[in-house]
């Protein structure tokens, strides 16, 4: 073969410079970079919308998606920077910011290869990874990737590759010691807020937790929302590692540690799209474990016909993936499928749900039975499978240590540590949903429910959310109240009403006569 | 089943206002707002960021991407919006603009269904398809359909489905006589740009040929971009039906005129992920032709290595799904699978095809033999499949149009109908490869070429692209020009030739000694 004539070589790797402005848009995780469509660098380098470009600033580089600005907003030979891109680059008003071509984005070949049924190998995931990490993708690029796992569902060796390249892509916390326990649940039912209480119990019974969760994906509030109104989450590393040395367990933001970054940024689309594939979701509960130093992890997965997982078949195939991917990484786990019929406290939302969680580790006679029992059954397992405990008496152990106020105790101790512990918010708008006639409740739809509580403005409005006065098989009165929404807006309200009104399969009645 | 109390009802539905603010930005084809974090209706409704929001401006109403901006850049209660939102609400600067929760996209709910296998029926391909046209669809979004339809390959039953809810959701057109002659080739075929010297041909031979082209999806020059540099393409409906009145034909872009409006959009996010799924593409090709009011289609699917369609089996399997999908709407068709080995014609890139296109058009010479043949055989096939020539006969009558200067005087005619023939630009800058040892060429690779052509700036910059002076089997001498780059920046040719540098496979040689 040949090689092209020597001519093409030593070509002039221009980089434009223009003077970065801060002009305060907030685009939140995508970076987004506006130019002058008259500017000399449009031109010369022949950008034109819609473009990806190359940011350079000092050692910094960043690519962002470029939006064209007609009009005075710029004046001639400056870039306006959305925030996250101006904090990405450090940059300062007026400072240079050289733009180019970006080179094109290699990996992405490997995500149209699996859409057409190619499988993932280690080095395709770590590529992807990398690159999604690195913010490469443009959110378009993210969703096409994301349908694609879920189409094409991953198997074992997909997943390990995925899983391990996630890991590999952030920091790694290592103990020094094992057991290092955890635990994680698959999610799908409202108000499902164990973690802190299950922290607590195992904590004070002498293991070590590091404890980080993340944020709602596609619910009204994840661990990290709800801990998030009674303390701080989102601890550095080290601060971390201060919690867990002083107190044997915390509960932190996994995002704050850059534990599976590329985690993060996937979840933001998975959950514009309300997608979750298997496959992706097994990596991303391991990898997040396994980053975090875990060797011992209980996981629960809830089923019911509105549940995440639909069907004891559909988590009997979770459980056996998951487990299989674990022992793949040296992780021990035990899996516990739990009924998943219906909310779990009675607050929906990070607020609401973190008053349920301080009931029952005060041990208040009103405090949810439920949340409680949960919380025992999942502490059990973990003193078990962290061998604190003999089978069978794991159970035993986790009630004792909530009944006596040492959970309660810890759960302060670790909120202190955190930061600080502090009161949950409240809404300021509520409105509660009444029984027409005497009625006894047959069916919850989890689904439905978590929609009106993100309506109402869940999680990013804390205090907002739904709390149940009834469970499956209450039968209520005429007038006797059915569920409260709570909002911090009165638009929220409405438009949370209104989906309630247009939804009134949200619960179904068996009417009394 | 008990109904929700009545408390429920009568809920104030409100609607908040914002003076609109023109703010010149370019977001090609996505609406996007930009509303002060700290403004009341975000406060009130609970906005934030990343939401969609509903613009509401007399009877006009349209979604759109909301971003926060936190300083100065707008007065408290303004909204800015994008160029393409202000065209689509006909907003007037400081005129009110109603602000409010979109309802939730309900067809979304059918893509999820096919991510996870569920068939597309017509009801919920309709349902898509509207939503898709009235832009209520994030880019995101529409990744995500694109990409479920690439991994979930649809069935006959689909695309008719998808085919059908196409040709509804825009304008159709009636010629109130038959036959209607139309062409289509499946591309991937870098610079065959047989099109305006079929519909030439055929029009003078007195066939009707009211033929709309795509712009480019993947490639450096779509059919219209080419005709635009030879004259106006975007016709409305009354100017194409004028045009093909006069002259029996036209060469007008398919996005002017609204047939098939769901395309262009779904064009755009399959461009930027580089994903073209088989039946999307039939859905695409058949309901831009029944739209068209077409009754007799011939196909062209070049079969290559690097083309389009790879091998001669998936062009057999694309020519039986395309032919079952046309029969289901009483469009006949023939198809021809030709060779796709390596480019048609010199020119890749707008003006550079178009200038192939006069040569052959002119009987020059030196015109490229390889289009010349190609629009022969496929004008051949039209006026076989039209009756206008007897099976067997098609190709004589083809030549002879061409020779005899009949299809270059129709060709005129037709750009003067289409508001006047201009001549194609020339681009400022080019820099030919050369061969550095004497060699024979015995592989191009349409894929990288074509993405040289690209990062050079066609189809955008219009003169861009590559001019190729070898063909397979050519045997060069050291110092001879392979091809040639053009561009009409500078930051594009370094780019270019990066790509051309680090890519020397782009052409195989086999050294002669």
């Amino acid at each position: 073969m040949v090689q092209l004539s020597d001519k093409n070589i030593g070509v002039n790797k221009s980089t434009s410079q223009l003077r970065a402005r801060r002009i305060g848009v907030e685009t939140q995780h995508e970076h987004v970079v506006f130019m002058r469509e008259d500017c000399h660098v449009c031109k010369s380098e022949g950008f034109s919308v819609p473009a990806r470009v190359l940011l350079t600033r000092g050692i910094k580089t960043q690519t962002a998606r470029l939006m064209h600005v007609k009009n005075g907003l710029l004046e001639n030979g400056e870039i306006g920077l959305a925030e996250i891109t101006w904090q990405a680059l450090d940059a300062h008003e007026g400072g240079h910011i050289g733009v180019s071509h970006p080179q094109p984005l290699a990996s992405f070949h490997q995500v149209r290869g699996k859409v057409y049924g190619k499988r993932l190998d280690a080095a395709s995931a770590s590529a992807i990874i990398e690159d999604i990490v690195a913010k490469r993708y443009s959110d378009v690029e993210l969703a096409a990737f994301i349908t694609a796992c879920s189409a094409r569902a991953l198997n074992h060796d997909e997943i390990v590759a995925l899983t391990h390249a996630m890991v590999q892509s952030g920091d790694q916390l290592s103990w020094g010691r094992q057991p290092i326990v955890d635990k994680h649940c698959v999610g799908g039912l409202p108000g499902n807020r164990t973690t802190p209480i299950v922290v607590a119990i195992v904590a004070a019974a002498g293991l070590i937790i590091p404890k980080t969760s993340s944020r709602a994906i596609t619910s009204p509030a994840g661990t990290a929302d709800t801990m998030e109104t009674l303390a701080p989450v989102s601890l550095s590393v080290e601060q971390m590692q201060r919690v867990v040395k002083a107190e044997g367990g915390c509960i932190a933001w996994g995002g704050a540690v850059r534990l599976s970054p590329a985690d993060d940024t996937l979840i933001r689309v998975e959950r514009a799209l309300d997608l979750d594939s298997e496959g992706q979701l097994i990596a991303s509960v391991l990898s997040k474990k396994i980053a975090a130093g875990s060797t011992h992890v209980v996981i629960d997965i809830p089923v019911g016909p509105t549940a995440k997982v639909r069907s004891t078949q559909k988590a009997e195939h979770l459980a056996k993936s998951l487990t299989a991917v674990a022992n793949t990484f040296g992780l021990k786990t035990s899996i516990i499928i739990s009924d998943g019929l219906q909310p779990v406290g009675r607050g929906i939302g990070p607020a609401l749900e973190a008053r349920d969680v301080l009931a029952v580790l005060q041990n208040k006679t009103d405090a949810p039975q439920d949340l409680r029992s949960r919380s025992i059954l999942l502490a059990g397992a973990i003193l078990e499978l962290g061998e604190l405990a003999h089978v069978g008496a794991g159970i035993r152990l986790a009630e004792e240590v909530l009944e006596n106020g040492n959970a309660w105790t810890k759960f302060q101790r670790i909120c202190a540590a955190q930061g600080g512990m502090r009161e949950p918010p409240t809404a300021p708008h509520t409105f509660t949903v009444e029984a027409e006639h005497a009625a006894q409740v047959l069916e919850i739809d989890n689904r439905k429910l978590a929609k009106a509580a993100k309506l109402a403005g869940a999680p990013d409005a804390k205090a907002a959310g739904i709390t149940m006065h009834v469970r499956l098989g209450d039968v209520l009165t005429s007038g006797q109240p059915v569920f409260t929404l709570h909002t911090e807006s009165l638009g929220e309200m409405d438009y949370a009403r209104e989906y309630v009104n247009s939804n009134p399969d949200i619960i179904k009645f068996a009417v009394v006569t």
